[in-house]
């Protein structure tokens, strides 16, 4: 790879930073090391950053604790935008009572309360609430019995014309080194080939994220896309999504895309940051 | 169909209107008979309107001129957003300069122009200014000779890793009461399985088009998603994609989806309208 | 629906009748009523007749055992032509040595085994014997932990590269009159996206399997393609299939797809049966 | 890439051999060099050959001719198995009368001709004629206007519900060393996928092109799948359905997959030929 920039020179120029979170600031063993630097650098500069993450398994707030416990204090749950946030705007916004049952842990599931909509997990529908599930979300791949539940699902799905949203687009995650999981994105998409519905996915590279975190920021400060970077390791994801939002990139060979493949990926998908470095750490 | 609700009394609630243009406003023949009361109600109400359209054929305003002629004074350039639009932005922040090189007509092109950057046929692009094309966009499936210039495009892709940018999703459009049109929306995506590349789509039902209206509104008026309801009459492009945003939707039976399979087609792809109307005519 | 034929006037014409097993000999209940007089009525005409299934559950000889204790004598275990015959063929010709491992039941496993091959449960996928494992079977959505042994299959799958046989292709299978079950295609295929390896796939619409029946036939019997007619309840496998391969075909009405929307299905699809017949039971 | 056989010794365990056309007997420029020594080792030891092509743009025949008039005499037309043969046979079996249009040059078509029925080109077919068409056929990229015919081919298809069948299965074909042109299997799909029917596709990787053969073999010769080796330049059409099918393979780098890059494509598909050889030529 040619043209390998460092990622404080890139950074520079802008006001606002989107990370990915992971393969950026974390990974599968804990933060990226040396990444508080880079959010000393940015408090110090007076720029700011948020996490645009693809991960409904938890509250911003619970995902807030998890970087002040790995030590990165400058990660407040104000400048996390998960996918799950969008879910749950979804909910307000278009389905007004009843029942959201759902896939996933109660932890994800708490998120999602909303005045007047009661959440339930799949296992726990009957013949005597179904007339009242209102909606169905895909939050996560844990937290519920994948032969039962799934089964139940496409039974639901049968039975009740009503909004599936998929709070998670993911395919799947890396668990460890060598290791990945199925992703409830991945789930999601073999249950709406089966029932042969049309359901509503939020999550990069999807730009109602994007939009979701640039609505956030313009309340704090006027800015406009040209003062925005995304930085990411995945080009389907972060990178796809940043450059049609139209911000400007930076793709880090710090998780999913290795440097040794880098180029070969990005000629193959057309899918082209403005910037690539090594890491989102500076040195 | 039971449920069928009268219009005024729906938008009545609302106090913006966003209305597809094809099946909607107009059709085939001309205006939909009686549209301009609808109009003439919305002004005299304050209410504020926009027409959300996947056409990228011509420039808002020339298709606020077809309105004109066709008698519809009320549909002024400004309150028209087309996917061409999304295009035109795309390149204004992604493309700093080069050759934008783009199928369809010459007028669907002026108006992509951008400061730095120079439109150029598909056809007209060679082996001494093909180094310079750092962009491609489909614009209309008029004004190019198809197999000379698909066949080309394919070429360019395999020689180029620039962006792609499809700025009508649409498969097909009507071309009178039995027959449709392939869109260069099909055309698109068949070269994206040749080439093997993401192309990046604006047009509903994504996202990103709801976002620049709904910027556009928040300029003038101060509302949120709650006063907003969508209009169409296709569930895969205006139903899903306005619910998506978090918006009402209206589904009106006057264009792509007929009264006698309204309730199937809801059942079988599970997008659902908010309200369903005969059509968006006040009586 | 017009033109419905009686069922015993069509099948005067052929030699040779190939059957779909469920929604045409039986269903959820057990036998359709009447079904024998069908089988009846071949034997005393001295017709050739199989049963064509995408079942991989269990063997022939399992899948014959269970019509005769329902009561029809007349299906031999040589007259039953499985997806799951296809595996094995594919095993034997084409995986000489090492470990086959399979999702799916000990009695679908039984039935692939082959000489110099040894079949294993994707369970029991240790560091110790990955590097035998020289093929993945897909078998049955039944007999395993679907969390666990999916998620180990994604990684197995990331570590070595062998060919995988998904041994029936259904979406899904009907549980009661109003429950479905995910079949083991469905989930195959989220594997295989998950991977993005080719799988390879035995079972209607697939030619393989008309091919493998029309090979056994014709050992016994000279018959050409013309003197063959499929029944089958299923557009997009009994009857596409049937047509594919060249062989006349009947819907019969008496599963998946009902009389009130057969004409609508067959238009929508361009799926065409040679012939509409009310079941396969001859009054 | 270690384990690359010389084509001599891997072939003289067969006593069949099925050569795909482009890429391995010929290119674009001509025969392939040396080429023909293999056919006179094959014609010496006696072993059976066929060509195994998925070009319907003419007649074994004419593509026999081809052969002869490029100094390869060897390759006589009963040895040229094409996708347009299944084409033909399709629609001996299945359309009994009237009219099969269809995309492609008049060659194609005059090999299509079946008693009883009459071919015309899409662009003939007018309102007088169109109740008379009975099935469509693709059969070549050349030999019709695309945007006019291809918009005809739409409306013909939403008029009349007849089978649709596809002769080549290909997305591109190379026209010389840097450049391709679109095949009619992407413009067969484009069309499938506005129309929203089921298209029949005859053609490598699907497995009817290899049971075509294996049945022409078996009338001359006693074999069974063991002792046929099928050889190609392309893992998703040659090697994939010659592996599906039962036969050993032959991966050759004498086209489409280059000797740099074709460990990492086996990886990647996880289509895996028997054997890996630099070309077809005996040295």
């Amino acid at each position: 790879m040619d043209n390998i920039f460092a990622f404080r020179e890139v950074i520079e120029q802008y006001k606002v930073v989107f990370f990915d979170a992971f393969g950026v600031v974390k990974n599968y063993k804990g933060l990226v090391p040396g990444i508080e630097k880079t959010f000393e650098y940015l408090e110090a500069e007076k720029k700011e950053y948020y996490i645009v993450t693809n991960d409904a398994s938890r509250s911003p707030v619970q995902l807030a604790e998890k970087y002040h416990q790995m030590g990165l204090k400058a990660i407040s749950h104000d400048r996390i935008i998960s996918s799950g946030m969008l879910a749950k705007e979804y909910l307000d916004l278009k389905v007004k009572d009843g029942i959201a049952a759902y896939l996933g842990t109660t932890d994800s599931a708490h998120y999602i309360e909303s005045s007047g909509l009661h959440t339930l997990r799949v296992k726990e529908v009957t013949a005597d609430n179904i007339q009242q599930v209102n909606a169905l979300v895909f939050l996560d791949d844990e937290g519920f019995e994948w032969c039962r539940d799934l089964n139940k699902t496409v039974n639901l799905l049968r039975k009740r014309t009503i909004p599936v949203i998929v709070a998670n687009t993911d395919d799947a995650y890396p668990l460890n080194v060598s290791e990945v999981c199925i992703a409830v994105g991945s789930i999601a998409t073999m249950i709406e080939n089966i029932v042969g519905k049309e359901f509503i996915r939020f999550g990069k590279p999807d730009s109602q994220m994007f939009m979701f975190a640039y609505d956030l920021v313009r309340e704090k400060l006027q800015v406009t896309k040209k003062d925005i970077v995304m930085v990411g390791d995945t080009l389907h994801t972060d990178i796809l999504g940043g450059n049609k939002f139209g911000l400007d990139t930076i793709l880090v060979l710090s998780g999913n895309t290795l440097a040794s493949e880098a180029e070969t990926r990005i000629n193959t998908t057309g899918i082209i940051p403005t910037y690539i470095c090594q890491s989102a750490v500076i040195e």
